[in-house]
């Protein structure tokens, strides 16, 4: 029988989830094709169809580690201050799913460093992703939520404190369950201060 | 003629630093037996006399970054703010020598997420980094120069804004260069506020 076109959609799903799997609990130090086989029960020999070199599947994760960090499900964040609330949860592992795509993240800095394309394209996604905080921030500074200042500034520190209190979790899940993270990302946000603290509020901008 | 003990330690500060040359420039994942031959201009089974297996390498590595991470040179910090100050800035990227030691301590967590002991090991070196961070916090509290609150939770909330800004600096240097990571940093410690936006300082204890 020929195999049909949902034969192989069902396939690449189940790969990706093998990879993905193997990435969370081995990150890319530990992606290998055997290793991806054994998740998968595959002889290495089927997957060789898939990823002709240990180049190709990484290429693969990367992108799967993309496409499911763009698919994942938000927040419904309101606006102002608490879209910008909404969208740091949202990137914090506080679920056992944030968690894995986390590590896997943060796994792959070390891959994504050594390659210049591929250390510059994260550098993007990072820009891109401090634009989006930055608009939110914006948009609380108009509503009167927060002070004035910079907000590309503002967007820069508050990536960081994310950054850093996501690497913290991962090596230190006890130190820092989910009430612990959230607790910090409110202190966080407490401390980029009340308007009222500050020059009036820009709300004649926008 | 015999060896001597001194060309044996010259020997070990070559392979040290041959190690530290390949990790800077490809990563943990690029550490191998044979990148390190190169860079020595050695052959690969000189190294495998040193390194029988490749985790003899990789324990090799994470010691040497352990060795170098506590013996580089520190700032003279001075006391309360601005020994806090000083101590984040040692940790920033801010020149060539600790860019390199950064990118291997990013290179580094992959392989300390992938190993429970290692990780644990890791979680225990992040925890005493926040426990120093707290005593100068505490110690600048107690100059009235930071309000009060708890310096342990303002600590992990530093700790956390600090590695991410290692991790955005590394892939993205040209928007990070020195001058905009300490702006940074400085925007962060005004950001815990001056004492008299508080209570009292506690002046009192210690």
């Amino acid at each position: 029988m020929p195999r049909t076109k949902g034969d192989h959609e069902a396939r690449r799903r189940d790969v990706s989830e093998a990879v993905w799997r193997v990435l969370a609990a081995h990150g890319f130090g530990g992606l290998t094709l055997r290793a991806v086989a054994a998740e998968l029960g595959a002889t290495t020999g089927l997957l060789t169809h898939y990823f002709p070199a240990k180049r190709d599947l990484v290429a693969y994760a990367l992108d799967l580690l993309d496409r499911r960090s763009a698919s994942r499900p938000r927040r419904a964040g309101g606006e102002g201050l608490s879209a910008v609330r909404a969208a740091m949860l949202d990137v914090l592992p506080l679920t056992a799913e944030a968690t894995d795509s986390n590590r896997i993240w943060v796994s792959s800095w070390d891959t994504a460093l050594t390659d210049p394309a591929l250390s510059d394209d994260y550098a993007r996604k990072y820009a891109q992703s401090r634009d989006k905080l930055r608009d939110l921030i914006a948009a609380a500074q108009q509503l009167g939520e927060l002070p004035a200042g910079d907000p590309a500034r503002i967007a820069a520190g508050a990536q960081s404190f994310l950054l850093g209190l996501v690497v913290q979790a991962l090596f230190a899940p006890e130190a820092f369950p989910p009430h612990r993270q959230t607790e910090l990302l409110d202190d966080y946000l407490a401390s980029l201060g009340s308007p009222s603290s500050s020059s009036s509020p820009s709300s004649s901008v926008g």
